[in-house]
C-alpha cells in the first residue's frame, strides 16, 4: 500500500554532520584533530539519551545535551574554546547530501514529508532553513519528549499526521532505527550513507532486515514512491 | 528589536477560510446557502475550543470539533450530507489571499516563519501543502495542547523555537489575537483582511492596540522587517 507519508532521519540519513561539525571545530579550536573531536562528541549522544528513554532523567532537548557533551568532550581533549554555545551552533549548520534537497523536492509532490529525528524542533528549523530541506512540518523527539528507537516517538510522528502506522514510511540510513520503527508498525526504507562515518565506515552499509524499500539515494527513493 | 522568528494566525490571516469552506459546502451540499452554512460551522469554533481553554474539557484537534461542529451545523440546517468526513477536509482545501506566498517567501530569507494556529499540526501540513505556504515548522495549539487566545499557546511556540518572546513577532488579521500575544511579551504585527467575513464584514477592519507594525498585506510586512 502507497504511503501517505513519509518520515526521515535526519543525522546521517539527510546530513553529512561528521564533516559538517568537523568544519566548525576546525575553526573555533583550530589545534586539535576536528574529525576526532566530531567523532568524540557524537559519541556522547547515545548514552545521554538513554538516560532520558530509560527514565532516569526527564526530556531535555538535544540542544542542551549536545552542550553538555562539548563541555565533556572539551575536557577530555584537554582543550576549551572561547564561545562553546556558538559552536553548539554546528549541529544547525549541517550540509544535507548532494541527492536530498532534490528526492525531497520530487517526495513533497508524493506525499507529506517531515523529520523524525531526535534533533528538536527549533533545530531541525534551523537545519532545514541552513540546508534547503522543504519539510511540510516537524515531528519526532519533541512533540514525543522521548528519543528514537523508543517506540514513542514514531507513533506520536504518525499521530500527528493523524495517520496510523502502515501509511507511513520511515526513511533511514540506520538499520535499527528502522527495525524499531517496523516494530512499531510502519513501512521501511534503507539508503545506505556509507561515509557518514568516514571512509572506514563498517557499520549500516548494508541493510539487514527486510524493509519495504532499500534505494541507493533520495532521488532513487523518489522514483520508487 | 529585530524579530528573529515571525508566528503566524492561519484561519482568516493567511488563508480565506470562509469563500473557500462555501466552496466545497456548495459541491458537497448544492441546496444551502453555502456562505450561511460557512458562516454557521465557523460560528461553532470559539465555544467549542472553550469547553477546553476553560479545562472542562481536554485538548481534542481541532480536525476532530469541526467534524463535532459540522454534525451540530448539518442538523440546524436540516439537512445531510454523504460524506461528513470528506466534507470536514474543507478545512485542509483554503485558498491562500493573493500576497500570502510571495510575502511567505520573502519573510522565510529574513527569520523562521511558523504557524501559531489553532489548527492541528495535520490541518497545518496539508493546508501548507494545498496552498503552498513555505513554512520552517508547524507550532500552535497541538504542541501547547490547548487553544489561543491562552498564553500557553504562543510561550509554548516560542519555547519550540528556543526564542524569548520579546524575539518573536505574532502575525493576525484579529486584534484580540495580538492582544494575548502582546500580554505574553510578544511583539506584534496587524494585517488587516477586510473580507475575512464578507464584504459587510465590520471587525478588525482598523488595528485596536499598539502594535509593532501595522502593515497592508505580506508583502507589505517583508519590507518592513
Amino acid at each position: 500500500m502507497a504511503a501517505r507519508a513519509l518520515i526521515f532521519d535526519v543525522f546521517g540519513t539527510c546530513v553529512d554532520w561528521r564533516t559538517s561539525v568537523a568544519r566548525e571545530v576546525a575553526t573555533a579550536i583550530p589545534t586539535i584533530d576536528a574529525f576526532a573531536f566530531a567523532d568524540a562528541w557524537r559519541g556522547e549522544y547515545q548514552p545521554a539519551m538513554e538516560r532520558i528513554r530509560s527514565g532516569n532523567r526527564g526530556y531535555v532537548a538535544l540542544d542542551d545535551l549536545h552542550l553538555e557533551n562539548l563541555h565533556h568532550v572539551l575536557a577530555k581533549f584537554e582543550t576549551a574554546c572561547a564561545e562553546p554555545k556558538e559552536l553548539n551552533r554546528a549541529w544547525e549548520k549541517l550540509d544535507p547530501w548532494p541527492d536530498v534537497c532534490a528526492g525531497l523536492g520530487a517526495l513533497k509532490k508524493l506525499a507529506l514529508i517531515a523529520p523524525c529525528s531526535n534533533g528538536s524542533i527549533a533545530m531541525m528549523a534551523r537545519l532545514a532553513k541552513y540546508g534547503g530541506l522543504p519539510w511540510d512540518c516537524v515531528l519526532g523527539a519533541e512533540i514525543a519528549r522521548n528519543y528514537k528507537p523508543n517506540p514513542d516517538v514514531y507513533l506520536a510522528s504518525a499521530r500527528a499526521l493523524r495517520l496510523e502506522p502502515r501509511d507511513v514510511l520511515m526513511v533511514a540510513a540506520h538499520n535499527d532505527d528502522l527495525e524499531a520503527a517496523q516494530n512499531a508498525g510502519f513501512q521501511t526504507a534503507f539508503v545506505p550513507r556509507p561515509t557518514e562515518h568516514g571512509h572506514n565506515q563498517a557499520t549500516d552499509l548494508f541493510p539487514s532486515g527486510s524493509w519495504t524499500i532499500v534505494a541507493q539515494d533520495f532521488r532513487e527513493l523518489a522514483r520508487r514512491i
